[in-house]
């Protein structure tokens, strides 16, 4: 079927042989486009549930789209097949097409984003994450954006290329901190013993603590206390309600033995050779 | 029709009949761009109810547009046709269409994304929604444009392409936060207790309240308070109100009960050994 | 008027035809360009009006440009026609229009930002907006630039591509907000009835007040106060107005009724087991 | 002079004629660039006063470069002539020139800019101009920066493409404000007469006051004061001489009436039942 | 087998043989493409450690990709050998293409970087490291991602591109860092020498110490206090620990010796004379 | 010396003497580099004193890179000649250079920007500036960077790219500027006639005071103190100088005429009916 | 060696003729490749010391890209002198380039900056530098990357293309700067006296002082204190030590001459007029 073993037929003949060929080629151009492109969405629905309604629309646009695309490429051929010198046209429909590509670019990287959080696993629905400046817990994975719901309630929708850094916090324990702030006259030791006290009666009553609550020692010299650090690792997303507990453990047997949490403290001084108030 | 069994013909009729080919081909090319412009314009008017008068003005200029790009390409391809080298003329358009590409990509951007707000459903109309750095009721959705009107009143008009990440807080309940201090002194048992009545109390009255309120427990050591917080689950848009007859109702209960909310403290010391003021 | 039909006559004489064919299209061309470049102008008179002699200036450097080009692609031309290859004078102007090119995108982005402006009504003149970090009066709408006048008397002039976001103050009712703060020894009920009552009689004295004021309840507890909010809606530009004369009301009436506004308190401790200063 | 028509002739004498054309071209190219390098310089010079000796060295750089580009393409150009494909010169010099391009970028958009900075009238030489977040006085404007000095003497040379948002002082008349803060013990009635009077004697004392003062109520509740602002309309930079005025004059009438400027209050408490301090 | 000397057969036999070179040729790119993957891929495990499945997954769809390419390449050469004019398909593959291959563009610097980090051994798995606005121990590296876990328990997985300035806490010993403060009343050389014998004991019971602790001297004047530094190299994640001891060695011989460690100062003055409050 | 007279040679010769000509053009074009680069380098000498060995070294650089790109152009010419088709090499070679040129881009930009520096005369050596976020006095300025040494005697090396807004302040005299605070008990007129003596003074004194000082007036209303401004005009560097002058002059005549320099301030209630403390 | 001579061979043996040249060809770019990357790092080992394994692994994977690249020319040539069109795999494998070019450009820039920071000696090993938001000790100095180690013993790891301003804190004499806070009521001539004594007998106790310690003055009014600043020009890193000595310096003079540092004050009023606590 060479154009070249055509040159015995009288031209009409050719042209019109040609034609059917651009034609035919082109019918078989958008049933293979038609394929992959249901084959593309087959495949996606396997890994991650998507809304199916909407998937149709999205394919039934997408062919469409195929479908102009390769009309525009057939009319150019058969027209540079007739003699027609189309290189306007093809620089017309390329600066166009430049334009189009490039706005469209975002929407590529979502969905190549997409692909890769899928793919290594950045988090599946369900998991608590921070990313993006926002966090919540995962409730749906599109593959052009993601969707979190935070403890307020409000609905953070992601595009997938806004999402680089992510924050899990749903992989493996997480550490509860509790700072406990104490006076400078207290004695150190004692309110060392009593916090070790304390944190093993918390981790008697909760099974959710895999190690610890443990005394870390004197993390800070802050301007009216020394800072005592207690920490432990719990299962996920239980590190606040583990918190919540320490802190209430805390204040009831610092109550108890009479040891303080700290007020601001100032020393006001009068101007009398710094003798103090003696009125 | 092709050119090359014109060849048979003299010169003069077959450079008539070409350009007449150019002329008719231009023809339906306008046709088909006025068709294609008046469908896309058709087919968005289902979505979104949209100002009728302004999109026939829209529709005008791009048709007119379309029309002169024709011109333009028929022309270059009559002068070729003439034997001219038109490499300059296409340079020269070239380089301004891309000028006027790269200046119209925001554009081609803004209406991309508009499609995706509208087709993955990120907010509709009435919806209170935070993007873009303001936030607001949305009250138009437009092809490139989005307005919101926010509390103060104010009309937010944002390019749909600076729409990323949006924060949709009319999709499921939404949480009322309430922190209560309360001083160190107090029983921190008998607070919780009173807070759990109040909470259920505030249950009865309000039937917008779907959820809660549950009173959490200690949440932070203040510098002179413990801080103890209460949240509930309400229907959409009503957590501030919830939020102030929580307030109003543990302000008037603690009254009742003797519980102080707490000012700030500061323990004030002389130079004297810190025995305290003794004036 | 084909060029292959010149065959036949001597080179000389098909050389001197062609030359003069290019020249009589140059003319032709910028003929076209001059109609255009006025039609535009002449366009754009009506919807916006602009300083005449600043167009008419540009207008005459617009054709300058046009026909210089006009003339270089001639030149071009008529070296191909004369058997010069001349891809490498294309390429310099074709590196030295894209360095113009990109320098002069801003200019382009601007003029199509200047159209959706207009065209999707973001202000008027004479509209309080608020864009790129500046707000004020629109004072004049160009095809490039923009300008505010702001409360202090300064004159903002803005690119139209720098205007994305617009946040504009003129379209709709707008909300005088008054907070309130109340020591939280005061009588939540009586204070609420109070300035139900203030807010009564400002909707009586003053008919820019669309609906409201409106007494919201406990908004906020702050370290010494709680805070009561009062809104109103007001006709555009008023609502500063309106918020003054609520505060002046409530400061009197608050006098009369003996309610204090709180000024921040501080609970002063000495060292000796938190008794106070017995001095 | 066709150089087909130049078939007849042997090739040795054929190559010598195209040569010596091609070196008559260039020279013409050179002498037209020459004219309009001194043309476009000369008609700036009418506009902005510019330093005659600088203007002299940039045209003559310039001159230089526009000459090494043509000798470069009619070199290339006679390389083809010979029969030499040159396609591998181009792609080098078009790399190198695109590189210088991008980084000469910068240098086009400081030029557009600054065309249209003088086109519009963003400012002009003696006025006080805030933009590219430095202020002061305009002392020179360039084709390339523009320079600034500001209050404190410093001189800032800013290159026009920097220069975006322009915020122009001396455009109309500009606002002075002075905020009065005055104690909530204060009677606000009598407090805003005397501010009436006090705004009065002003105006009668200076004539560069063009509107106001006028005193415009109660702008806020500040912690420990109701803040009162008054603003006056007066001639541009008059603004800050004003304001001292009126703040010099409240300040003297306060004092003769007794209304004090309050200082930060602050309640102090002891633990003992909010009794006060009865010692 | 040279096409040209095809030229003596039939045409539609050397149509025939073309097509078949051509398939045979893909066949051959396609099989050493497989091979390349393969290649690279075992080539990379002997490096770093990762998930066997995931590599096979992402090997087996790299090779999709290649073949579907290597097929799009063969079907354009077969119309082109036929005859067809084949720029408009490769124009819009082109376009395609390059909007794919910005969006994948930051794929390939995650791969490059990925390479770098492990070439140039920033870090290993186990090292405690800094980067991109997030620390975390380095948990897993991967070609195109590196996971962290923090402190907190959660896991930061990083985009290898996202990683351009690394600080690593693992690499050579740390320094632990203690401001001792002091009020202006102390004698600065018994204060010296006490945290220098304190310094020696902590120095004495800890092997985790490299060099010092050293006392380095007064480091700062702050409003209430003399700042004093001690520092000491330590083994790598040691440093806050022995921070930790040497605060609590320091707060208990301060205690003994009666070193006061000064609360916020303030003078406090009445307004008669400065003479102090003599009540 | 055209290739088409060579067409009666045989062809053995005629690509013999092609090789030739091609090898001699290359010869031609080096030397034409070498001695632009020499030349180019021996101008910048007269304007800025450098480092003369490091000049040589980047000459050598340079040529040796522009020897290498002309070889590499004979070679791909010469391989065109014999016929071969070298576009996947200039396609390969193409793409190498382009992400070269990217990445050398800022390289040209600090060269460009350098000359700028230079010749609209920003600063010279010793001038005092400030930009790109330092500043300091200017040490040297080279083709590519500029050296700032700052008053802590560091030396800053920016990038001339880097150098966009420059705040040069050894243009011109500079402002001294001093804030006084007095007490709103003061009389201002008193005050305002202590300080133009002092600023009488001050003149005598010094002979850098070009302008001033001169007492503004009340500039605004602190919370505990009126603050009013001298300014003076100085010497460029004088500023600091002066001020430090005016400071200590001011003092000491405020010590002599007992006015204060007045400490913060606070009113300070109890909650008795704001009667003051009467303990 | 000319293919045009070839053409009087049969067209199998001119096939296999040309082939043979192709893979000759090959070859030699392969070597001259392979000794021009062994002589490029060959020259690099000489200025800064590297890591010689690094370099070897490094070099072998540059030779092997350079080995497959021509081997991937060799074949395109093979094809298209066979007759096959490659336009559409060159289209291919140019995307695919362009998209590795743009993600290896930053590895470009970093070469190139590593470059410019060894020939412009910015900065050598053992140098105290600040770059890029880090601080330290330069440790080495790599082709792409510069490692520093700060004071904290953090290592820090710096791709040489975020190098761009460069604090070196190594090249000349530093400043250290000592701000004491005297009280209004002391006589500042005294101070002043004070401190230049001591500053006199710092200067004879340190050999690492340069020039001064200077008294500059009075240098701000603080809010409870005047500022003086005392300065001294010493060697490199040697700042810290001089401040700290000065500091203990002037304590223990201050405390022989009874000059005190003062801590903040406050006056403090009732709002009885303002008499001050008649307690």
């Amino acid at each position: 079927m060479d154009f070249q073993i055509l040159s015995e037929l009288p031209q009409i003949y050719r042209v019109i042989i040609k034609v059917i060929f651009i034609l035919v080629s082109a019918k078989i151009a958008i049933n293979i486009g038609v394929v992959s492109i249901d084959r593309v969405f087959a495949m996606r629905f396997k890994r991650v549930p998507v809304d199916e309604s909407r998937m149709r629309t999205l394919a039934g646009l997408l062919k469409s789209v195929m479908r102009y695309l390769v009309y525009f490429i057939a009319v150019v051929v058969m027209l540079e097949t007739l003699g027609l010198k189309t290189s306007s046209i093809l620089a017309a429909a390329g600066i166009g097409g430049l334009a189009v590509g490039f706005g469209a670019q975002s929407l590529v990287k979502d969905v190549i984003s997409g692909f890769f959080i899928i793919f290594e696993d950045y988090f599946q629905i369900g998991d608590y994450v921070e990313t993006a400046g926002v966090s919540g817990i995962v409730e749906e994975m599109g593959f052009r954006t993601t969707k979190l719901r935070d403890f307020g309630g409000q609905l953070h929708i992601i595009p997938n290329g806004e999402i680089t850094r992510v924050t899990n916090h749903s992989r493996g324990h997480l550490r509860a901190t509790v700072n406990v702030r104490v006076s400078y006259e207290e004695d150190l030791d004692r309110v060392l013993k009593v916090l070790e006290e304390v944190a093993e009666e918390v981790r008697q009553k909760r099974d959710d603590i895999v190690e610890g609550p443990t005394v870390l020692g004197v993390s800070d010299f802050g301007p009216s206390e020394a800072v005592i650090t207690v920490w432990a690792k719990t299962l996920p997303m239980q590190q606040w309600s583990v918190e919540r507990e320490l802190r209430k453990a805390i204040k009831e047997r610092f109550d108890k033995e009479g040891i303080e949490i700290p007020y601001p403290r100032m020393v006001v001084l009068d101007n009398k050779g710094k003798e103090g108030k003696d009125c």
